[in-house]
């Protein structure tokens, strides 16, 4: 889609619409958004997508978006650097972290085995990972992964390459949704939820 | 939605949520990929946004977007300057545009008069309409607006405004869209499309 009318307009709607999930026309939506805001707040938006680039940076220790070398997480003093939680991408570390549930620190794979797709061991931060645990100091690693099969593969993977070497190592519960229904829940995940029943005074208390 | 591990990345969430139809995981979506981008291409889609704000104007004969003071449109000499297109907004001017069948000029109004959210004729390009009548040389007016109540009442205004001044007013053809079915369309559209029947050998040699 070009407009014909203005060059600018079509180099915005053409840089717009490179993004995922943005299309020629929400391109243009967002484009004549921009042209309706504030020069200030265009000027925000385009040094904030400069920076984003420029500035952040992966941490050194596990792997997470940062400012600095090491990330706010790992250089927190207060975060219990003895559990480890192993996540497929930065977008699980934002969503643990807003449950406000967890205090140890993470460790992001940038993906996770799927041998369908081409991406091996070797392609994500496994290493790193392994090195950690060499390194010492670990008493617990939560495998935070996706409930497929891709997900179980690399569970399995990373279990072998760590097991004796690691106190506790856990896997976030699987189970039924807080407020689903069980006539609507599929029944691969309502059968593990009954093999995985936990003590109801526990849950209660704990919950 | 923070992270809390980036401030870079909490910027740039926060900007670019503020975009219409963006909430914060897409906007968090959106700054991973733009992470993964290329530096050449983020440049290029922060200099479009920081452009498209500083050098786009709006055209001082039609009101549409223009990297000039006449827009191209009404700028290009093979353009028929007889005919304008008043349409509600730029997006229009684009969807006219895409359809290649029209060769006149337009007249971007910037809204339609729509009583129930406070806009009068005032707030629009109504006036620089009428001067573009009253100067003369124009032999049709196309209102190209939203078959809505507001549309229909802004057809109105116009229309009592120019009648007398210009020797034809027309308005786009309202019927059953290409590809529709009639089971489908509702009783409003089916029955106006009876009403502007047209001759059939006509309306086949024409399209």
């Amino acid at each position: 889609m070009e407009t014909g009318f203005s060059k600018q307009l079509d180099d915005a709607i053409l840089e717009i619409s490179k993004l995922p999930g943005i299309g020629k026309r929400t391109a243009l939506r967002l484009a004549l958004h921009i042209l309706k805001m504030d020069g200030n707040e265009v000027a925000l938006l385009a040094n904030a997508i400069t920076a984003l680039k420029e500035k952040v940076c992966y941490c050194k220790e596990c792997h997470n978006l940062s400012d600095t070398e090491i990330c706010d997480i790992c250089g927190n003093p207060k975060r219990n650097k003895q559990i480890v939680c192993v996540v497929q991408d930065i977008r699980d570390v934002v969503a643990i972290e807003n449950t406000h549930q967890y205090n140890g620190v993470y460790h992001v794979l940038g993906g996770i085995i799927a041998p369908m797709d081409g991406i091996g061991p070797k392609d994500l931060n496994l290493d790193s990972l392994f090195e950690r645990v060499d390194h010492g100091g670990i008493s617990e690693v939560i495998l935070a992964l996706p409930a497929t099969v891709d997900g179980d593969t690399t569970n399995f993977y990373i279990y072998n390459n760590i097991r004796g070497k690691i106190p506790i190592v856990t896997t976030i519960a699987r189970g039924i949704g807080i407020g689903e229904e069980l006539e609507y829940t599929d029944e691969v995940t309502l059968g593990r939820s009954l093999l995985s029943r936990t003590d109801f005074e526990q849950s209660y208390l704990k919950h």
